[in-house]
């Protein structure tokens, strides 16, 4: 058995029909990542402070320990930053690997790195970037993002917290009036930051001019103690992430001066004159960057749930003939379309980033409405993506949980951990019911008003909803016209028109049962359903267009392009079968259809089975990453796993308690 | 704010359309046990030894902490057992809800009380249950199960520990040949057990008779220490159930004498004679019990976190016109079938218990045939049940926590315990996706069998699959007959026949495909659907008997009965709604009816938005059961839990590694 595990092994990696390297160097972003990847991998993994060694088990130590730990790892990134040792990309690549090696590293990282400089540069002057980004980009401050409230989170005009101008001193006085105005849940407040940003409702001459975003500082850079009119403490334990100090913070009567309020849409004089923001929406653009944010984080955290379950299936063996538990059917077909999933993602990822240049610095947007036209695209790809893909990959999670068996139930193997850490993607930076009913309302607005309308002539990249611009043509298809099904086998865009003909013709429905007196709430679940629909179409599209053409384009590797052909058809079949309810509802697939959509689907599954250790390989993840020794790359996971529980702290003899609760009970005799 | 969530929980409870008390008798199963379970709970809440005091917070505990504390609780209610200070129902009462407020007690405690018991009783004969019951009733001994090994679970024959049996001395030499034969996840094994009930390839004159079970003792009774050829240690850090000491054991050589060899249904003469069981089924009818006991850890911990997702979403206010997030349809939706799924699976455990007892003593059942037609029966339903169940419980689990948004992420809201704690009864116990395989296939045979069938005329009792008698006219319906869907608000008749057509004509159609040359593999989700749709569908029979009725019978409170019809009713078209798709693939509902049963779905689960505080308060849980001080029965939550991390270790002050890792980097002036 423990001999037969690593001969399954390599027969699953011999049966690749592709180039798994060349699968890797694509999946890095050419070669030239993939070689300071396998860099930066190589140096992280010996080093103390970057990776915990062993005996030490980093799903072992506890909170106080990983909240040490964690801040070990970002001063040790910040000195190879500081030090010149390698050169910058190296450097980088560095903390990336770090950031798969351990979520709180990167999210307690992340919070100074993204969410507080993004707010500073998005939302401040050129004289607030100058004053504070040359500490941000050294160090010499940590910054955190004070947003959410007890009382209080996506729904930001109900914030609490309070900013009044005093015009006789010039400063804003801070504070939290109520317990529900607590700041909450601030990442890397409680024991890190030195600054903070905060949005509260702003107080000028008596009248509330709205939100508005401030820099305060927290504590004393160097005893770390708070600043008068700062009172902060920790969040305590939570379900993951422990090695992030999330924490409260209340501010009483606390005095900045007024050049920290951020000021490049909005602006105060000094004699208390306010001039708002041409648009309000300007002030919520930082939240877009997060959520994008999200789509790596996907990609990083549930790619190695999968990699985990992955390898553990081939060398899992069980059941009547004793095959390997990937021939199950209730394996394969849930774990290749999520591996197909993260592969959509990263494409996905790349146009939306892209879009997103477009939105700020690279694409030179100066005219405010079309630079809202164009947040609010990016407002409806970036929420409805986080909605589907925070939603799903939780189930990716669960699948893979489910089906490692009991071995995902030992701390060791990972995957608890990694659920454990994804849990806050589903709830924080807006709850997915609200973006992705904010993305459905966008799309049956477009329809309502545009039936006519030929695409976004504004809009420099293609819109999500592009298909709306064929409304007419789409809702006046009876029925899908497509006969034998396994047509979309080779040609996806068969799958394209149902899944737009699907989306319109939902869309259009729910806006005559508005019409008709149906409320926005009682059509809510519906909303998200279609929301996730055009969210899964769309990630499809842009697959579509990079990987449906007849031949690979020059600059990627034969093989690879026909393996990513392969699993964008599936994602296409998935997205079609996994909504069919939608077609069906709408009379537009019939019966037949629908289980000839399942028969193809389930065979296409059945084809890809033999490549899960190849598609899984090429996300590179050494197994000090992955941690679990079920997920070992050799195959050999049982006499690693055996050894791991031998560390563990009072794993043999007799517990200290013993002679207090269990032998009073055991050392009495029977009576006789 | 504030002084809001009270005044809006309060508001919430007047709203119950029943007498909340009356349901709470009820559901505690009568008057006598109603107050038994009052007086339990006011016991255990100020005993330091059962009920973790303030400040020390249960949901705070190391892994450490929680082993030693559950052991405390397991010696405090036995000293209670052994005392006679209580009526023998209120120490059972004081166990049973020490159960409900730690999940570790309850599953360490069972290992003994249950599943050894069980062993020792179903599978020794007259001699081996008097010769252990005195030890195990007095606790004594306390017993693991040693069953599951490190490479095999569910799938027992392929479980590799040998037993030899040695004419010579008359000894059977117990060992572990690999490392992947090591027992592994053994609750209690490694650090409360005194003995265990082992299964075993048997050997006997060379030659393999197949799987016994043998009691052996582990450990020295005063001393804790482990006996000779007895190797055991810790399974480590798990997800959840950290209070429990799962473990490993590998035997070496160790001799037991042949009387250990548990032999109701087989024996062994001392020349070497085997007698093997008339059926080996009968071996595994000990791991029925297990899974029946889910029933009742479902209704424990997920009626938990309903309590808390429900009392969060009154008192919590978010959104454009600050409403309850209880009201969005997103919310009750999805909250009110799980809270009546909890009462549901209620009636249907008296239900399947009573049927058990038939098998057990209770129906005095010698026939070994007849035994085992009942037991085929007790297996298709405790097996589709665990699997219904397992998972519906996890996603209601998940749903709860995203009900509470960023605060389900705190450990201190003990939704993130219970998740952890659940995620065992998914995959132990026999594999979800199996035990429902194993379901159909019973199903497909009989179905296949016995068209002409009327009924099962061996067994006791109502068989789940009682509508495979009426196979014939259901296969002949062509279309659902319902041109009104609103009847069946109240004719659950009409939804049942809907639900028994829908069964029979799926199974007709997998058993078609397997003629068709489609393997069990290829068809094994849609196998697997439909037995869970088997089973909700059992759940809702056996409450359409109890609720259906015109009247309330005498001994339901009037009140009581009509809120159990509308819950029968809700779950019959949530079952229907959930499964419409095997519905629309058989072409036997359309498009419109699919429509209309969402319609009236939606709205039943409106009209009763209203009775959630009620419908959950019968629960009876205290606070200091539920933990999460988002949960607070009065509704004033936000000063709670603010106070709950105040209580936190290190929720303050400037962190021990302050001067090692951050001071260094903030100290640094910047160059001018």
């Amino acid at each position: 058995m423990s001999l037969q595990a690593p001969k399954d092994m390599a027969a699953e990696r011999a049966a690749a029909e592709f180039n798994i390297e060349a699968l890797a160097r694509f999946w890095a972003g050419g070669d030239k990542k993939y070689e300071l990847q396998k860099k930066a991998y190589e140096i992280i993994k010996d080093d103390p402070e970057l990776v915990l060694q062993s005996p030490k088990n980093f799903l072992e130590i506890s909170r106080a320990e990983m909240r040490e730990f964690t801040m070990c790892e970002i001063h040790r990134v910040i000195q190879i930053f500081l030090s010149g040792k390698y050169d910058k990309e190296l450097a980088y690549e560095i903390a990336r690997c770090t950031n798969q090696y351990n979520e709180s590293f990167s999210m307690r990282f992340f919070v100074h790195d993204s969410l507080f400089r993004n707010v500073v540069n998005m939302l401040g002057n050129k004289e607030q970037q100058d004053k504070w980004n040359d500490d941000i980009d050294n160090y010499r401050i940590f910054g955190c993002f004070a947003m959410t409230e007890l009382g209080h989170s996506s729904a930001l005009r109900d914030l609490e917290t309070v900013a009044t101008y005093d015009a006789n001193s010039d400063e804003f006085v801070i504070e939290s009036p109520t317990i529900t105005s607590t700041k909450w849940y601030i990442g890397a407040a409680s024991q890190t930051a030195t600054h903070t940003v905060v949005i509260s409702q702003t107080v000028i001459n008596g009248k509330n001019v709205g939100l508005n975003w401030f820099v305060v500082q927290l504590r004393e850079k160097t005893s770390g103690k708070t600043m008068p009119g700062v009172i902060v403490g920790d969040i305590g334990s939570k379900v993951g992430h422990q090695g992030v100090d999330n924490g409260w913070i209340q501010f009483r009567q606390l005095r900045i001066p007024r050049s920290n309020m951020l000021a490049k849409w909005v602006s105060l004089d000094r004699d208390g004159t306010f001039h708002p923001a041409p648009n309000p929406a300007v002030m919520y653009a930082t939240l877009i960057p997060e959520r994008l944010s999200l789509l790596i984080v996907t990609t990083q955290m549930i790619s190695q749930a999968l990699n985990i379950a992955t390898r553990y299936g081939v060398v899992r063996r069980q059941g009547p003939k004793n095959q390997q538990i990937m021939d199950y059917q209730s394996h394969y077909v849930k774990l290749i379309p999520a591996i197909s999933f993260m592969y959509m993602m990263q494409s996905a990822s790349t146009d939306i980033n892209d879009n997103f240049d477009v939105l700020t610095s690279g694409g030179k947007i100066d005219d405010p409405l079309v630079y809202l036209n164009h947040m609010g695209e990016m407002h409806a790809v970036s929420a409805s993506i986080k909605g589907l893909s925070g939603w799903y990959a939780s189930d990716i999670l669960e699948t893979c949980r489910r089906c490692c068996g009991g071995h995902a139930y030992s701390a060791y193997n990972a995957i608890g951990h990694i659920t454990n850490d994804w849990g806050v993607m589903t709830t924080g930076g807006g709850d997915n019911v609200v973006l992705l009913q904010q993305a459905a309302r966008l799309l049956l607005y477009r329809l309502e008003q545009k039936l006519e309308f030929d695409d976004y002539p504004d809009l420099k990249f293609k819109s999500s909803s592009h298909y709306i611009a064929d409304a007419k043509r789409l809702l006046a298809l009876k029925n899908w016209n497509v006969t034998d099904v396994n047509l979309c086998a080779r040609d996806p865009s068969l799958v394209e028109e149902a899944l737009n003909a699907i989306l319109v013709k939902r869309l259009n429905s729910i806006n005559e049962s508005l019409k008709n007196g149906s409320s926005h709430n009682d059509l809510l679940l519906e909303s998200v359903r279609v929301a996730e629909l055009h969210c899964a179409t769309y990630i499809f599209s842009v697959n579509v267009t990079k990987f449906g053409l007849p031949q690979a384009p020059a600059n990627i590797e034969k093989s690879v392009y026909a393996i990513m052909q392969r699993l964008t058809i599936l994602w296409g079949l998935h997205t079609l079968h996994t909504y069919s309810d939608q077609g069906f509802k709408e009379g537009f697939l019939a019966p037949q259809q629908i289980k000839d959509i399942e028969k193809l689907y389930l065979e296409i599954n059945k084809s890809l089975r033999s490549q899960v250790i190849g598609l899984t390989d090429a996300w590179g993840f050494p197994d000090f990453v992955l941690k679990a020794p079920i997920a070992k790359y050799d195959g050999d996971i049982y006499q690693t796993y055996f050894e791991t529980l031998l560390t563990a702290p009072n794993s043999t003899g007799v517990p200290a308690y013993h002679d207090k609760y269990i032998k009073p009970l055991t050392e009495r005799e029977a009576k006789k």
